[in-house]
């Protein structure tokens, strides 16, 4: 056999850990992964790929929950200090962020599409001694931000599957499509990357995530089941402040509105169909300590195991929004920023992946499918993928984890990135090499 | 008779508004007032009043609720930018404004000390067409804070009485010192100036404040009653961060705890021995949408017709924030930040007070007390007065308002600067003039 | 002079006391006083006064908040039980308790009328040693329903009263009228009597309580200030069981939303004009541990120094139990069922009682007036009072208490029951006695 | 074949329709059914089995939520007033009630036992037009108590399927041993039956629910997954009361941390393990309107598809009520009071149950399984069978429902009754036809 990808990703292994490293030390929020996507861009150029960034990339009017225009502006003045070229900004510049890297073999054969989701969360990551990122000097170097949910390691195996494509070329055939997607959290970028048409014609597409679940390191899942449905919700309320010593009855307060939608919401009925979640994910409200507060802000999501229960939580939703205004009095404006849908992944590819990856030295075991209760706006595309009659699947690589997911501690085992590279290139090579 | 007030205060008319419109331009929080307590040092040194300022004025140890080091850092470099010479911020460095201004005559007399307030609030000021400082092109250059209950009236009013001061000094006796206090709000200024020894010798004291309690303009009250004790808390509480769609579980809910406490808080039950407040005028927690919330910060206040009642709230307030901690099994920190005493004006500074103002032509009613229900820091000051055998009150001055104090459209009549002008200067005269 | 009411007094405390320990034993609900009326009845009778009850004392329209009709019959099977007669429950049947007794001297003279309450409350009496009438014997016989506002008291000031009127009528002059006044706790009996007419006419009234304000025994107030303007009200919240385990998002819950408007009212911001006061006393809801409720009921009152303070709390609570409703998605139907109105003591009668007291041997000190906050239905009878040109006052009639008032340890020395009674009787002679 | 089972359900339907009709007008609470206990029993014995009732039925102190004395005599009254008999009463007397009826073949085989709970809800019945017991007059003659989860349809089918072994004995072998359970609802009866050791030695166990699912009447699943872990407790708040108006400060207000345990409870977080659920469905507070409330009183469960993650709901649960308490400064006790266990069907009685049903008339389709999300304390009874090697099932038995179980409107299709009784007799056939 003309291609050894066990020994490949043991070859590429300092590659993979330079890259996580060095990523995780620069964590971008949704929309202003400037600095990532030039790095990202740059390298697949070098690799042979055809990149596609900015408006070419994304459907501007498709992205959900664009941050306002002075954090825009904020971090591509960082961008530019960190050295992104003019030329990069100038393609990416009002949050148009995600590279979409294509490589034709124009030998006849499958499209096969993966997706690499690259943005990070506004957790501040933790400075213990026992966090790995820390101890070792990769911790982030900005405060408040931090890969905290492992796509520093996605975006990593992204660049590990490309090296094995463009290094390999020639004994594969068909077309390859990475999409390096923006925005995942809050469910804000997959849409925008879909709607530009990136997934038409596309026959399998893969996605996947490091460290759910619980499983050690070499075991992989080829299906998930469980991804749920979601909404993304702004609520702003807006009241009237006064002088709460003097005149405390003129006030309309607008931190109680926020505060009691906050702690009514996290009480929506449990519904007997399935899973569903809410939370309230943030809240900024008041101007000073002496002044009944006219203005709250809440950011919120809720979902569930189908459309359906995810419908029956935002309606819920929403009454107890305007029943929290009408309580004080105040007004309630209502902002729709995001949204996954509920996905079934083929079950029909689970043999294929199986037996794939049954040679690989890095896997020791494949599970036909896990459980998550996360959401994912991979849906999208998946979505996308199987109304044009294409096949896709979302997979898991298993790792220890020492915190949860979007917790200042979350850490994860870099053994798992060769695993995942390896895995995908194993399905590759099962369906595209040249016999 | 020498002095001719009413004349003199017709004839500075042009100069107090023109102050008053351009300190409302250029509103300061509390402890940041860097511009305007240089505007104010010059003015007052140009005036030939011997000027105090920074650590000279202040006890630093004394001042409560100091911003954090990024805002005072920010701040200063405003200052900078609008032109606040080298050798002020040397003086102010590190949140030491205001100033204390001292004219001895060098003639025996009494010891009268004037307190004005020159902090601002962060209040987004209106700008709609019936807003005068709008309207007329003075309203507040920086966004998001606003003279909203009068300051830079008050301010304005100390400068006129300065300049009574100084162009009749010849016909004066005794000592006068002129106290720019910074960080009113939230009651965190005064204590620092008081504790300095200010307030020794002082045989009368007076203060006051435009605009409260529908007085129309003409009309003063030599006294007021009311004036509550207060405490100010601000509250950290501190969790478990999770992924709110994987692992809610996990987390513990420091937004949910802050919410609960802000809405408890508005709960506390009222006290038969008399007025009681409580406001969460401050509510900030979570990190983004899709994770549960680990750190929630609130600013609260408690108020109390007498020390009794406000401690009987803040123990109350501190009850609530323990219990609400313990229902989200999360953390919380309380910090005590300012507080104000209740204050009892001398009665028997009313007779001379009327009879000293029925020669105005500015003033066409004095009531011998009004009531309020404010809290006010310079109770520090009076207390201070008072224990060493001084007189003290706080005096209000009538003028409609088109909104309430701590209003985005708060505003006043212009014509109430004169009458307070001409009230003191009135007072002045019956004291200090030579016979 | 030929009465001596300190004499008097002395003679009739055995007298005194033996009504009060007996009707401790018999506390009877607002318009359940049926065993309390017809005792009244026959002493009054027994005196010699024309005795009114039933239809002919109370308008059946005007009384608020009678109880349902299963707790009526529930009341009068027990009162045939204790041996009241099937004349009396003729008279009093369907919750028309309550007695207005006349005397009428047939000699011009001032027309005078005395008030007292005969309702208790729905407290559990404490069984402890320290607690006298547990101790000694005469604790409440009914489980659940105690005496605890001292309206036993006052009715036996007012039979005491009466034997006075009585047994000196020779030596009286003029009209006295005695109200034996149901329901007063929810200010629901007060305006049903004042309806019937039993004002009209009345030259002055008065009415009063023992034991507020920490008076000591021997100290009296001539009038009262503060009492407050009350609205009382029954919320029914209607929603939609369901099976907790099977259907949770089925049911809409009726009891959160209960709970939630409990919760809430009580937060109704302070009023900066006055004292304000909100409670919710009773709520129920549920059905059973397994279903979602479908009902809930609360009981509440609003309070406020003035009508429009009432006015604005009770605006607040209509709101709040809308906006309660419509989080929970259910229906709230509001009950209006009692209130009590502001009122004003006439000063006029402080001299007139100060020195009518002055001789007496029970009183020690006549205070010109007391501080109060609670509510008194007898406003009604004191406005209607007022409104005919005549004066009203509400007394205060000292004595230490172990336990505030409507507690279950509530108890009052009855060494307080002779001042009350002399104090009417010196009245009652500088006013009516034949010179 | 001897048996013509279907022949003989025919055969009996007006005996079951007559049955079902009488029982649900007579609905007992849990551990009150004297009424339905002796009923039952009179019949069994007329049929002939060897009948076990009070004390020899039950395990005294296994019970969980007896309810309290009074209502215990209130209830026993009634049942004499309704002709039960001196004889039954003594032996049900203090809420021992429910029958366990044995009839053994003498002839050597399995040991059947089958269960059927007999106890009604508080809730009131629908009294519109459309409610089938209302219309055709055979609603509940309780009001406030209500067969409103289907008991009367399940103790109907239990006699029905007496009837066929009472009369076919003789064609049939083993023993048989009928459950009549008392308080189902609440998990409280169960243990107490398994505890006095009635499931020892049973080979087979078999019960199950009429009409949860939204099956067709003629479908049946042999086997449930999903039935809940649960626990039960009640909660009782003590403050201190006080006058509303005059003293609020003074009470600590039980009604309040009742009301606030309430709807926080209802916001503990979801599980990402499985179902968990969470419902306060009783709440009393409170003594009057214008006292600040000493008591407060809930009944609440909790669930989860497993123990543990049922014990996360009581955990929580804990800690919530602690803090309500802690809210409020007043005292929370909390008592144990039902539970059921999570449970798992023999997998292994599916084909013999799908076989045995194939040649009724009145089955039209066996489902393997059915998902339920409620909570059943067979799950006791199903645990001790298999802990001894026996094999449990519960199955569901279908019929369309106008409303929710535990609605007012609830109902079922009595066409189910008949389906029922003929999948227990084909079972028993299955197993104990003599050959």
């Amino acid at each position: 056999m003309a291609v050894q990808p066990s020994g490949f990703v043991k070859q590429i292994e300092p590659y993979l850990n330079k890259w996580r490293r060095h990523l995780h030390q620069y964590p971008e929020l949704g929309f202003t992964e400037y600095y990532t996507t030039s790095l990202l861009g740059e390298e697949l150029k070098k690799l042979g790929f055809t990149v596609y960034s900015g408006r070419e990339a994304l459907e501007t009017e498709a992205r959900y929950g664009v941050p306002k225009a002075s954090e825009i502006k904020a971090n591509e003045k960082r961008a530019i200090e960190n050295g992104v070229s003019e030329e990069w900004m100038d393609k990416m510049r009002d949050g148009h962020t995600g590279i979409v890297a294509v490589y034709d073999t124009e030998k006849s054969g499958s499209h096969l599409a993966f997706r690499f989701d690259i943005d990070a969360l506004p957790i501040e990551e933790a400075e213990q001694a026992e966090h790995i990122p820390h101890k070792e000097g990769f911790g982030s170097r900005y405060k408040g931000i931090m890969h905290a949910c492992g796509h520093d390691g996605h975006t990593t195996i992204g660049l590990g599957l490309a090296r094995f494509i463009a290094e390999n070329h020639e004994h594969l055939k068909g077309r390859f499509t990475l999409l390096f997607q923006p925005a995942e959290e809050g469910g804000r970028g997959a849409r925008a990357m879909t709607e530009k048409g990136w997934l038409q014609g596309v026959d399998e597409f893969y996605s996947g995530h490091i460290g759910i679940n619980s499983l050690p390191v070499g075991t992989i899942a080829a299906t998930t089941r469980g991804f749920l449905a979601s909404s993304k919700l702004n609520v702003y309320f807006k009241g009237q402040s006064s002088h709460s010593g003097m005149k405390p009855e003129a006030g309309r307060n607008a931190l109680l509105a926020a505060a009691t939608a906050a702690t009514q919401l996290h009480g929506i009925s449990r519904h007997s169909d399935g899973i569903s979640r809410v939370n309230v994910g943030k809240l900024i409200a008041g101007n000073g300590r002496n002044i009944i507060s006219d203005r709250g802000y809440l950011e919120l999501e809720t979902r569930g195991e189908n459309q359906d229960i995810n419908q029956y939580m935002q309606t819920e939703a929403r009454r107890i929004i305007e029943a929290s205004a009408l309580m004080y009095q105040v007004e309630a404006e209502v902002e729709f920023v995001g949204e996954t849908e509920e996905v079934k992944c083929d079950e029909s590819l689970i043999p294929s992946i199986t037996k794939a990856c049954e040679s690989s030295e890095f896997i020791t075991r494949v599970d036909p499918y896990a459980m998550v209760s996360g959401s994912e706006d991979a849906s999208f595309m998946m979505n996308a993928v199987q109304a044009n009659g294409g096949k896709a699947t979302y997979m898991l690589f298993g790792t220890y984890l020492p915190d949860n997911h979007h917790s200042p501690n979350f850490d994860f085992e870099e053994e798992v990135l060769p695993v995942a590279v390896d895995a995908y290139i194993q399905i590759v090579k099962g369906v595209s090499e040249i016999g």
